[in-house]
């Protein structure tokens, strides 16, 4: 694991199955939400539909944003019981995703 | 091209080819930076190599993260000859890439 100053940005694309429902994905959504108060490293939480202005979106459809305080808080989260849950409950939802996490320059 | 009010986040996620050197990867963000003075509408510009906490980034080891006003100034970024050039300069170096665009909620 790489070390790193300042806060981390933490990227996540995802590209829902098809089939699942716009209920579904709002649920997703909702439930991605409700664990941010259980990181306190997690200092911001955006997300938004991909916009399709290039062609170039491989497929996926929504962009979660996440800024957290340090390397460390991005490895809390992703071990943390809460956040494992939650993977368990979307990573099934999902076509396919990827998450990238850096540190702004 | 879907609407969005607001500012735009521009995502791009790049994987280099084996073989780019670091001179070329720092000459690649060099360029890339450079361009930027030519979009009114390109707010901010940051950049970062992926960290990998987790192991979910697909092999990709950068990302460039640009705000824009709005769908327009992206739309237009793209088209923008000084882009176009850049792209050509820039993508034969990338075994992969991805862009995403979202209104951040």
């Amino acid at each position: 694991m790489a070390k790193g100053k300042g806060e981390v940005k933490h990227i996540f694309l995802a590209q829902f199955k098809e089939g699942i429902t716009d209920e579904e994905k709002e649920e997703c959504i909702k439930r991605f939400q409700s664990i941010v108060p259980h990181f306190p490293s997690l200092k911001t939480f955006k997300w938004g539909e991909e916009l399709s202005i290039a062609n170039f979106d491989q497929g996926f459809t929504h962009v979660f944003d996440l800024t957290f305080e340090s390397v460390e808080g991005v490895a809390q989260y992703i071990s943390h019981p809460e956040h494992v849950a939650y993977a368990e409950f979307f990573l099934p939802k999902l076509e396919k995703f990827v998450a990238v996490d850096y540190t702004p320059k």
